[in-house]
């Protein structure tokens, strides 16, 4: 293991030393925090009647370390992968959508490239051995330990530390099953509380999805949670885990997107509680229990617009949401400088 | 009465000039609408999966006249204007501060001014007359059919026909009084059923504001919409009145803002059913009764975000929604063109 805190970079071979690392996350900038509520208070505008932006703006300050931050440079980082699982029928569409939408974002043609146009975001696209899909989780663990530190470290080195904001995305073929047997290890149930409808799937098809995660959570009972990672999750949930923490080092606030994504950021927090502190919900995601594991993130979510895509869809289009609380945290002028009466 | 629908220009000397303008009001363009609704049924990615961003695409492409539109030019105006009835001690802020933040607005201090940069909006703010207060309407109207008429065109005249997208806001120490006085009028109930507190103020100031509401009701009952508007309102509210019916005649889609905004609005939907189709709710301001008007005129709103500033800033904050949605909608390559599996 190799973490070298002044740079933040971070080399691990292992899960525990990946848990290592997370256990050394820093902390929100508690001065800046306060300087950023102090001129909160001295905007002019009646006190909180910007309501929940007031509290993004001071916790983006807090974790950018200044209490009058800029958001500037938001990153967009989508990871695909492919899951074994598929062979187990759990998907409206066939695996190789996987590896046609990645040559859709490279050539600018999906939704979430659109996304980063209109809100000024860098975007990059990691294919993780699209050739090389998971394990079915019914008959084994989808990945060794090598592989899902591999991914993991994909997704770590996959974040650009200049960024002052990151969305990360995901694409691949069979993962909101992945994501429900995460969400049913990680926060408890069976597999019907946690699956949904992915990208189209009839009533056949979610008894079907359900009875593949009981399957799993049968054969891999009772593990620590990047153990879950390792043996329900895929390639590109972990490396989103690892692009999560690698934010944190960074002091990178992130915007989580919806299911997928949240399942994902899930095994971080519950491997250290607190470790999503930096992470905002994007949205409330259409595709079934998302609404359920945000709760028990305690995160509420920015946006409610019956999204269900993936991609980083919900969690870019709250960029705007972001954007708007910074600025107006940043630029507004103090009852005191534009010599309005403050009540 | 002058109207010309090639030029959309219009002049109207009486509230019933007025009011037959809003009957020629142009409707959504059908065939834009349906060329949008196939379009977006061959993008690349699960049928409906962008959740509420694809009806709203198809709702703006249906207004704006093409299948594949764009969102590139928003004008957000901002009218200011002072309440006789502040005498009755509505607010918790002084009068003189409607005329402090129109030189905030001017001066790019305000939230408002940071909200139309960061979406790229252009910003135009008019102060009505600020040293002539309209009338206390416990004691008689607000205005004379000349002054809303004349605040009515203001509105009207100050919408850039070249615009893609209008929001209005205001200034006006003492309007939530005058905003709830509408919507009791206009859609029932009492005093008590439509106050918020406002810029901030304390229970006996909100049992004053009901007071004072239940006075107005009482001299000015059984009006006409216009005539609430007259009686009841204020020029910022008549000016948001006709910016908004000029907007419907140029095909200019508006995000409605919060209480003020939207009780303004609510008198063209009471003088013409459907006057308001060419606006979605931008958000669920937490001012008093917003909801229960937003739910009398069947819209649900964009983001739900506890703001309560006006200024626009509700409906400012959800361009970036809306931007989402269309970028969306025109940008995406189609299953055919990108070469993906359609399921």
């Amino acid at each position: 293991m190799y973490y070298n805190c002044e740079q933040s970079m971070a080399q691990f071979s292992t899960l525990s030393e990946f848990e290592a690392i997370l256990a050394q996350a820093p902390e929100t900038d508690a001065k800046a925090r306060q300087g950023a509520e102090a001129r909160n208070g001295q905007l002019t505008k009646p006190p909180g009647a910007l309501g929940r932006l007031e509290d993004l703006a001071i916790w983006y300050a807090g974790w950018r370390g200044t209490d009058r931050p800029v958001l500037e440079a938001p990153q967009i980082v989508v990871f695909a992968g492919n899951h074994g699982v598929c062979a187990q029928g759990v998907s409206a569409f066939p695996p190789e959508v996987t590896v046609q939408m990645v040559a859709n974002f490279e050539h600018g043609g999906a939704a979430i490239n659109q996304l980063a146009k209109a809100f000024g975001a860098k975007m990059d696209v990691h294919a993780l051995e699209l050739d090389r899909p998971t394990a079915d989780f019914t008959k084994e663990a989808a990945m060794s330990e090598a592989d899902c530190v591999a991914a993991l470290q994909t997704g770590w080195d996959a974040v650009d530390s200049s960024a002052d904001l990151l969305v990360t995305g995901e694409m691949g073929i069979g993962n909101t099953t992945a994501g429900a047997a995460l969400g049913a290890a990680l926060f408890g149930g069976a597999g019907a509380d946690w699956v949904g409808r992915g990208t189209g799937v009839d009533d056949a098809g979610l008894a079907n999805k359900a009875r593949v995660v009981d399957e799993g959570l049968a054969l891999h009972a009772a593990r620590a949670p990047l153990e879950v990672l390792r043996c329900l999750g895929g390639r590109e949930l972990a490396a989103m885990a690892g692009a999560i923490a690698a934010a944190r080092a960074y002091r990178i606030p992130v915007i989580l997107d919806g299911f997928i994504c949240t399942a994902a950021a899930s095994v971080l927090e519950k491997s250290r509680a607190g470790a999503l502190d930096h992470c905002v919900a994007g949205h409330l995601s259409a595709e079934g229990a998302h609404g359920k594991m945000l709760d028990a993130l305690g995160k509420e979510p920015l946006l409610s617009l019956g999204l269900r895509l993936g991609e980083g869809s919900g969690g870019a289009a709250a960029i705007g949401v972001l954007k708007a609380a910074v600025a107006c945290h940043s630029g507004m002028a103090t009852f005191a400088e534009a010599g309005v009466s403050d009540g």
